[in-house]
């Protein structure tokens, strides 16, 4: 019997893709460029399920159903493009080339045309949830031709996350709408941590709380508008106690943030898009000044705090969770804003309702409120940005006088809370009436000739400066 | 008599160049695709020096002394690529080819490698000021090989800005060193325009002083640790009133800052540098954010303030000079650390003091600060963070408190201040002997078994979550 999906590239998270469809009633074909591989997981889990052993990608192929599909997990970057080129004079026009890896969407983007000039599909695929995920069910984000989805789609609903019975798995747009979609989850994620991480430090070093405390601190917020994944586990790791030493786990581990390039993708997206991420960008940067140890030895005890004193806010724990939802709720914005770009950009028609509807299950940033967020665009009208949505721009107004005395309150102790106060200071941008960029663009002006707008003409105009400071009409030449 | 260089390209920056030049003594070709901008800049200014009027390149290159020095002054991208395609085959061994556009520094390493090949030299210069600079007297940040600076550095030194007698103008390093400075210098002007906008914004939103009065506190602080150019024109922008309206001028202009795109540059190269630039980055996103006008105009009225009642700190004026000076040298030290990641990436010996120097003359970001800077590196030891200067270490501490009490009374009264606030958590983060990212850490290792350091151990490990809790020493694959 034919198998309906083939997949190259064994490493943990191809065999647990390969044992999820497997576990899901699919007949799976399994290559690996060393057939070690490819034997330990049938000897391990080959009861689990239909498995067709193969040793050649020729064999893979052929061992496939009509269209064929192959799934490659092998490492992002050249590896992807070696496979490719491998199979595809071994295809026919219609088969669906799959990548499930964390390749960046302009490569998609590529090989997508690539393909489809030999009449084939190839399908760009986010997936989160890790290798558990991977195996019990993930968050799937595809991207590609409309066409293939009809012929992958219900394998790829068949094996991901279920929420009130729904799939986290939805056709997201072209090319690599997938692969982008399942960026700017990783960059939410960077600053869903990070805000994570300025709770944890203001509870610590503004008010002293442990981290066993804490732990149950995170396990009641968990069970509000803040319930999620993270803050689950945020809960797990600082009840956790080393045992070695005995101490906090959380005080043993080197306080060197690594990252594997998703969040920074986000954020040089962001920046080509003019898009403003402030927070997913905080949270970036945050890593990186963290890895900078040498920089931060040198700093401890040679730089001046100069603290204020300051009493804190009589419910400073109430108030740190408001500042956390609502910087939170930010980072989401952004993040969503940055989407709205990139479909106009790329032509994709991007639907949030059913993106953050996907993110609801089986990813890292699964949360509760990803169902408000999936009904804020569901709902008639599509806001502008997410804030302004009825439900979260209320949500906001209750949070600012928390979210203000926090970051107040952090900026006066010496506590960094890079996140809470970008987001802050976006949103008080966002519903300024008018920006000092006003007096940028007159800079501008002054020195460079760039040209401005006037609040009450149309067109452009130019000040003669050098000369009697008339204004003249002008076309923007730079 | 040959001339000592030939300029292609005589848009205004061309044209302003070529007369420096000859205004310097130097005779200098010239050339234009229309011969007409040649015979334009012949008539207006041919009596300023000697001028070599060429039609073709060939005539350009023929024009010239041995080895030939060719500036390119033409739109960044392809035009430069066409231009040089065009040239090389009329150069000889030797020959200087010169590239004083805004170039992205990794075309021009890509350029000087393909000019190198054919025995070639290409300089990628980086130069600032405008175009009365390039008349008067820019800023020169020259890339390239040490053995073409022998042959063009007098010239350029010559046509510079000059501080005390000394150019603005050195060797800056090889290939696309050049650029790559000027970029940086870039992101420092995108920094220093929004620090100047905050505090505009702060005393106008914030104490109620008007453009007028304000024009006078900058005159002021420009007497002062503050003295600059920005400053300067700041004031001059804020005294100047709209003659259509008589409003102030700055009351007039739409408050959407525009941008060429090295702000942007800037922070894409830092976040694969790894180098955290939030200052940088924020003063970019505040222009992309003041760009949003669909989405600010829906937000106004729409978006609660939540603002607190409190007191403006009593000596507020005085607190916002020093907050700005504050965050003004915050974003310098990431310009300048961004510059340290760059050297040692790209293998530039780059001279922190020379490049600080030839930043005080001719540019926009020339300072009195950048006297100061030049000297915290040319001393002894070179501090790993430009905040550790025992000069700046001391400015801050001096600073904090009111740097403190104005974040703090920003966010507040929900006035966005977002690089003063950056500025504020990068050196609250740098200072800090622990910082969240332990936390982060472990959040990765528990869902993605990314791993951790110990604080008391070599290695990385990995916590069996989902297993006994115990510790196991770990490879890192992922």
């Amino acid at each position: 019997m034919p198998a309906q999906i083939g997949v190259t590239g064994l490493a943990v998270m191809g065999a647990n893709l390969a044992r999820n469809f497997a576990r899901n009633g699919y007949t799976v074909a399994l290559h690996n460029r060393s057939v070690e591989k490819t034997d330990a997981l049938l000897a391990a889990h080959g009861g689990e399920g239909d498995f067709v052993r193969t040793e050649t990608l020729a064999e893979l192929v052929d061992a496939l159903e009509v269209p064929r599909r192959v799934l490659i997990m092998v490492k992002a970057g050249t590896p992807v493009d070696s496979v490719i080129e491998q199979l595809v004079p071994l295809l026919e026009e219609g088969d669906i080339v799959i990548d499930a890896g964390n390749s960046h969407y302009e490569d998609t983007r590529r090989r997508e045309a690539a393909l489809a000039e030999k009449g084939l599909h190839f399908v760009g695929i986010g997936v989160s949830g890790g290798e558990e995920g991977a195996l019990l069910g993930p968050s799937i984000m595809p991207g590609g031709s409309r066409e293939s989805y009809d012929a992958l789609g219900p394998l790829l609903e068949k094996i991901s996350a279920k929420v009130d019975g729904e799939p986290c798995c939805a056709w997201i747009g072209t090319d690599g709408a997938g692969h982008f979609v399942k960026m700017v989850h990783n960059g939410i994620e960077y600053a869903d941590m990070q805000v994570i991480g300025e709770a944890y430090d203001l509870l610590r070093s503004g008010a002293g709380i442990g981290p066993a405390e804490q732990a149950g601190i995170f396990e009641e917020w968990n069970k509000g508008e803040l319930a999620s994944f993270l803050i689950e586990i945020t809960a797990e790791v600082l009840a956790h106690v080393d045992a070695k030493t005995g101490a906090p786990f959380v005080d043993v581990i080197v306080d060197s943030a690594g990252q594997k390039g998703t969040g920074r993708w986000t954020v040089v997206s962001a920046l080509e898009l003019g898009s403003p991420v402030s927070a997913i960008a905080e949270s970036v940067f945050a890593r990186g000044l963290s890895s900078q140890r040498d920089q931060r030895s040198r700093a401890q005890g040679a730089l001046a705090g100069g603290e204020a004193e300051v009493q804190l806010p009589v419910e400073f724990v109430e108030d740190v969770r408001q500042a956390l939802y609502a910087s939170k709720l930010v980072s989401y914005a952004q993040g969503l804003d940055m989407l709205t770009s990139a479909a106009a950009e790329y032509g994709w028609d991007l639907k949030l309702d059913e993106i953050a509807s996907l993110w609801r299950g089986g990813c890292i940033i699964r949360a509760e409120l990803l169902k408000e967020i999936t009904g804020a665009y569901a709902a008639g009208e599509r806001p502008a940005n997410l804030l302004l949505a009825p439900a979260f721009r209320d949500a906001i107004a209750a949070a600012l006088p928390a979210w203000r005395r926090v970051v107040s309150t952090a900026v006066q102790l010496g506590i960094p809370v890079p996140v809470f106060s970008a987001s802050l200071a976006y949103y008080d941008g966002l519903r300024r009436d008018r920006l000092p960029a006003a007096l940028t663009q007159g800079l501008r002006d002054l020195f460079g000739a760039h040209t401005y707008g006037r609040v009450d003409a149309e067109g452009t105009f130019h000040t003669l400066w050098s000369g009697d400071k008339s204004e003249v009409a002008a076309v923007d030449t730079h």
